[in-house]
């Protein structure tokens, strides 16, 4: 199984473990140590060995840090994760802070005195992070960059991972690398750049046509890269990850070098460098500043290129979503029958969806832990079944299944929410009500131009007539076989880059009613210019096409509460969906899947 | 007449009067001078005196910008009104620039060699719009405020208006002043300033309860004031708008200082004084920071309490709405009467309108000048008919009319799109799908802490759907006897002000089809609390309810395309423009009211 069950956390240890942190601190005259959950990448997901905040709070969420003082200690998480760091840590050490209510900047000026001292690890913070602690504090406290205390203390820390960096070939990226380069060089000479530092190893991946398996579910190698005006690159990665193979296929414009010699080359770096203030260490603006590299900030070009998808990556896309359709459908059959032997239990679903995705034979691995939670589980947003919260499904129960896998050709993430035998009436037109503006947004057309905050409310619409609400965003742009959560574009209130021909994003509107059920139904779309014929005014429309395949449980649905249009939208999804998985199914799932495809 | 219909441009002047400011440029070695559109109060309609732009390029619009240099000259207007300022203004004398494809840094970067002086009035530029060019060419210009260079070559300039300040009475205004001040001291002491300047005229009038009529359709004095933590006020007003009425009125809270000793005031100010850099003058900063008076930037305190409308304002604007309601539908009766005497022309429209608002005895001013546009004139968002551009209606037009009146109870902004005879399919469907959006935000429901930005999107999803937009925000605020333009709020894609209940706003989507016609359907609606019974996740919710009490014209809707939904809401909403008006309708108006009105 690529997904375990086991409960992770052991508050206990955080005591010993804080005691040893602060004998650290004090050596070094630290009043304050600041521990972020990321790595030195900035990504969500990290590998065991960058696991600093959970080894010290035992608090496994993907997003927080820690504020620790001599005598407290503070972690902050977001709403998604207050419940959940209450019950993994101990609260006689840490204070749990709610952000953005609660903020670091505060508490600083609640627990640190003039000219105290507040440290961190530069390769663990972003320029951003640290530059608005500066400019606020900067002439009332300390600011001092340290080694990590967390990695001098941590015995049988794990050791960084060190999986061979593989060709991600043309078949799947559709652009050879040296073009890529190219474009990159072209963007950086227009701009008046030497080079670009690169410190997103998705974008790295990208640019190189290279992927790797760093980190568990999102299929990269840890690395850092330059890329220069005259399209050469220089790639910093541990020699243990580099094979004859990958030397073949990165050819004679890219330079291998040893990470340890990163800091060093960049302190040679000539000409203007251009830095993301967004996304780079500040360890990194360090160097630099101490060398007196000229530098500017400007995002990473990558993050453009690599979120418009082109035509190979939609095609592979399509055929990925066409394999995982199919693998999803098999479970779903299996599942709503009753004489099939799968575990009735939220694991036993997990499990054998693992399986059926397996059982394609082209899964490189799922892309992120299923969240399958039935009942009141599935209202928690992020929850993740393990064997102490799993849940025996049950006649009545509703199980809200968010999941997704890696292939080659392509990341999918699929929510479907679907009824065990006969549901509350009151659910039912709760999903009705998501599945309108999950139909809305994928129905909308818009001019070129907006960004996700834009047409946000377009998916929610239906939902605030019944005085409704969720509270995530409606949609996270996705990688191409890269991260499944992947920016810059999203569809959210936070979000202002506008939409382009070729992103990839959910439409996943969602509901949740607190210790009951959870509703959330999730397509994957991309986006596309709109049918020109149809635009009088010649604006330049953009649409979405959707790329998800599997069917929306009639069961969950109030058919007198979609219009017209609403019931041929999902009658027309459902035809596709039947025409394009029904050839690759058994046939048991495919006589499952005509009558649950069947026009209402 | 309240409206005009003279061309007011003449461009001939130019070169005369661009030769006299180059000789008073140059006598005071100055390269460059900015002349801005707005007075010292930085609103929307300026007094005759201040039309210094329009006297110097002949541009009538209502925002913009020239600057000068000693041997070309640079206009600067926004999309509404490139074409409008090609026409009036002479192109050989002033190059026109498009905001914001063009910018004045730009400009300056362009045309001002290093060490060059720009000079400007100070008391015509807010702190933000002066520090934005400090900001970027400190280190490369020089920048010297001076003396208006205008008001010194202008010959026979109009004299400053020295109308009455009046008293606006509780019954109008639903809060006495003292209360108000109340508010706002605490708010002042709250934050730790001493007392804040207040620069806008609809601010101080909205804090004193008072009006006057120095700017024709906005019933303001102009003045300046400073509220302090205390509660005390002083105004700063010509001494000929006070009378004993006046002073009476204000009462003892309320010092009256003649208007020439402001600078003197600010001079002595103590503590930390608030002003606001949107829009205050930057000559209130140059004075302070010449006396090392401290002060913050913060917004106008009044801003949001001006916005959010007490119950006897929204009463108040309910009974102006009926009142304005009638007239308009008087006129509309006698429009589409082929046997009454209106003459069928632009200007016979917008007189017989003005006639019949003047009818109900209580007109105090039109809020606008209204806009009337028939076939192709109905295209030009901004449309103001003069005698020049007057077009004769006829059988199978459609025309636009956007006016509005204001009235001591409330200030009425309304829009109607009406077919004089039959008009195209094109242009039925087009106002339908325009209907579609001000239905979708009249009935759109959605939680606390939304701006417009967040809800623009759906007035527009249904033109969007057939590759259709309009080019204007959604919707405006509107005050109360006051500015018919007021913010902080507005739908629209550049407003992040959250929307609270008692906001009145303007619902106004459109369709302009350039050469050939143009649609908008506007009612003015107000912010409010949702029903709370409906909420079952006890999610503070918003709503709208409708102020504008007209039909809108069955012959620009094409029914099929409506769901029952919003054939449902039409009907209730005629069901009570025929309630709330008929009783003070004419016998004809109501027999043509009923018609109007009928169920669909």
């Amino acid at each position: 199984m690529f997904q375990s069950f086991d409960e992770k956390t052991i508050p206990g240890t955080a005591k010993d473990r804080i005691f040893l942190l602060r004998k650290e601190m004090l050596k070094n005259n630290v009043d304050a140590f600041l521990i972020p959950r990321n790595d030195t990448h900035m990504g969500e997901y990290v590998s065991e060995r960058d696991k600093r905040l959970e080894w010290l709070t035992s608090f496994t969420g993907s997003a927080g840090y820690c504020l620790v003082f001599k005598d407290k200690a503070f972690l902050f998480v977001d709403g998604r994760y207050t419940i959940q760091a209450a019950n993994q840590c101990d609260e006689n050490i840490f204070r749990i802070c709610k952000i953005p209510d609660d903020t670091l900047i505060n508490c600083i000026n609640d627990h640190l005195n003039e000219h105290e001292v507040l440290s961190y690890d530069p390769w663990l913070h972003t320029i951003d992070q640290i530059e608005i602690i500066k400019s606020k504090k900067r002439d009332v406290i300390k600011l001092v960059e340290v080694d990590n205390f967390i990695d001098l203390i941590w015995n049988n820390q794990p050791s960084a991972p060190l999986d061979l960096m593989v060709p991600h070939i043309l078949k799947y990226s559709g652009q050879e690398h040296n073009e890529k380069l190219k474009i990159i060089a072209k963007n950086l000479s227009k701009k008046g750049h030497s080079a670009v530092v690169l410190t997103q190893p998705d974008s790295i991946a990208w640019a190189l046509n290279t992927r790797g398996t760093d980190l568990i579910q999102t299929p990269v190698a840890l690395c850092f890269a330059t890329i220069s005006a005259s399209g050469k690159a220089n790639l910093f990665i541990d020699q243990n990850k580099v094979d004859n193979k990958l030397i073949k296929h990165l050819g004679s414009n890219i330079n291998i070098c040893d990470i340890k010699y990163f800091g060093e080359f960049l302190n040679a770096m000539t000409g203007i460098v251009r830095i993301d203030s967004q996304r780079a260490p500040i360890a990194i603006k360090s160097i630099l500043e101490k060398e007196k590299v000229s530098f500017v900030y400007d995002s990473d070009p990558v993050l453009m290129l690599r979120a418009c998808k082109n035509i190979t990556e939609l095609e592979g896309s399509l055929k990925a979503h066409i394999r995982d359709g199919a693998a999803f459908v098999e479970f779903l059959s299996e599942v709503q029958n009753k004489n099939s032997n799968i575990t009735m239990d939220e694991i036993g679903f997990v499990k054998h969806l693992e399986l059926k995705r397996r059982a394609t034979g082209k899964l490189k691995n799922i892309s992120f832990d299923t969240i399958c939670g039935s009942g009141p589980n599935g209202a928690i947003v992020h929850y993740r079944v393990n064997t102490k919260t799993n849940r025996q499904i049950s006649y009545g129960d509703i199980v809200l299944i968010d999941s997704g896998g890696q292939y080659l050709d392509g990341t999918t993430d699929i929510t479907r929410t679907i009824a065990i035998g006969t549901v509350p009436e009151e659910a039912i037109k709760a999903s009705t009500l998501v599945l309108k503006g999950m139909i809305a947004i994928s129905s909308l057309k818009f001019p070129l131009g907006l960004s996700g905050r834009d047409i946000d409310a377009i998916a929610r619409q239906a939902l605030w007539s019944e005085g409704l609400d969720f509270d995530h965003g409606t949609g996270h742009g996705v990688g191409s076989f890269l991260s499944v959560h992947e920016g810059p574009q999203a569809i959210s209130r936070q979000n202002n880059i506008a939409l382009r021909p070729g992103m990839i994003i959910s439409n996943e509107p969602g509901y949740y009613k607190k210790n009951s059920f959870g509703i959330r139904i999730e397509n994957l779309i991309y986006v596309k210019e709109s049918t020109k014929g149809k635009i009088p005014d010649k604006r330049r429309m953009l649409e979405f096409e959707t790329l998800t395949l599997a069917p929306i449980d009639h069961n969950m649905i109030k058919l007198s509460l979609l219009t017209e249009y609403e019931k041929k939208w999902l009658n027309n999804y459902h035809s596709n969906v039947y025409k394009k998985l029904s050839p690759i199914l058994t046939k048991t799932a495919k006589s499952w899947l005509k009558i649950a495809c069947k026009s209402i």
